[in-house]
């Protein structure tokens, strides 16, 4: 196995050991690693190129602790030290197409969950989107526009526990060749 | 930097350098590499743990040949040695929601492509869903249950030229603390 092969192989490590985070140690997220997650994000295909995303970077206490606030399952956000709010902005998607808006920014946002394991950070996905009690709690405490989609917010922050992998796999769900 | 810091360094690397892959040489892909594939796929996060999702691995010409036949994106099928159909069933979905199954197939998907990547294979979203006439041409061909969704078709082989990686970085579309 040439030292490329083995280097690859980690990559695909990264992608089975991923588990999500909720605990976080108090300790700041360095500006560089935040812009490598958008980084990765943005690394994401999208139908037809077309990059139909943003993102909202949050460091500030109140705001995160704001976002807490309506998000039910986001209640680790009043701990977190950051968080990447992913949107959508279906008008700029292939067709402006809501469906493929979202599914190219889900990948964005799965990018971001792999990346923040790769650097040694923890995340989960705290759903926004299909929300819209949801949505308009994250769309109104960041001033998000009505066009812009806030799918999920990720909180970001160095584990306060390291959590073994967990084997999802489930062979009675690949079918061969046909169904 | 610690071994492990380096190798999850090359993690995200894997992310970054991904490129959508059209041209395969005809060398087949090997058991091993589809399951782990598969597996890179269930090892995605999905709503209240539900895992959506189902896949079909197809490695027979014949198929290959007839799913290029009625995807418009998807001619390379007649050349791939193999594809992975990313399936979702909104009824296994939290709250049989259909949204968050595609949210969480997704995801599945996205992994996928990335662990093509990182394993030296390649591979490209050729969309399904949302589009009908697509979805039915897919699931006519495979059999799939009417219940059930095929997201995308994700060809794989190994690619026929080494692509360089594209920044698709767009300073732009990040937002700080608030939109």
């Amino acid at each position: 196995m040439s030292a490329g092969e083995q280097q690859r192989g980690v990559g695909i490590q990264a992608i089975l050991d991923r588990r999500s985070v909720r605990d976080f140690t108090p300790e700041p997220v360095r500006e560089a690693e935040l812009e490598q997650l958008v980084r990765a994000g943005m690394a994401a295909p999208t139908a037809k190129n077309m990059q139909p995303w943003a993102f909202v970077v949050v460091t500030g206490r109140e705001m995160l602790d704001r976002l807490a606030e309506g998000l039910p399952y986001g209640k680790m956000l009043g701990k977190a030290p950051a968080a990447i709010v992913v949107c959508t902005r279906p008008e700029l998607a292939n067709n402006g197409s809501l469906e493929l808006a979202v599914v190219d920014a889900t990948c964005a946002a799965e990018n971001i969950l792999l990346a923040a394991h790769a650097l040694g950070l923890g995340s989960v996905w705290v759903a926004s989107y299909p929300y819209e009690e949801r949505m308009a709690h994250v769309g109104g405490v960041l001033g998000i526009p009505g066009e812009v989609i806030p799918l999920c917010v990720l909180p970001v922050g160095r584990p306060a526990a390291v959590k073994p992998p967990i084997d999802k796999y489930k062979s009675e769900r690949i079918h061969r060749e046909r169904w």
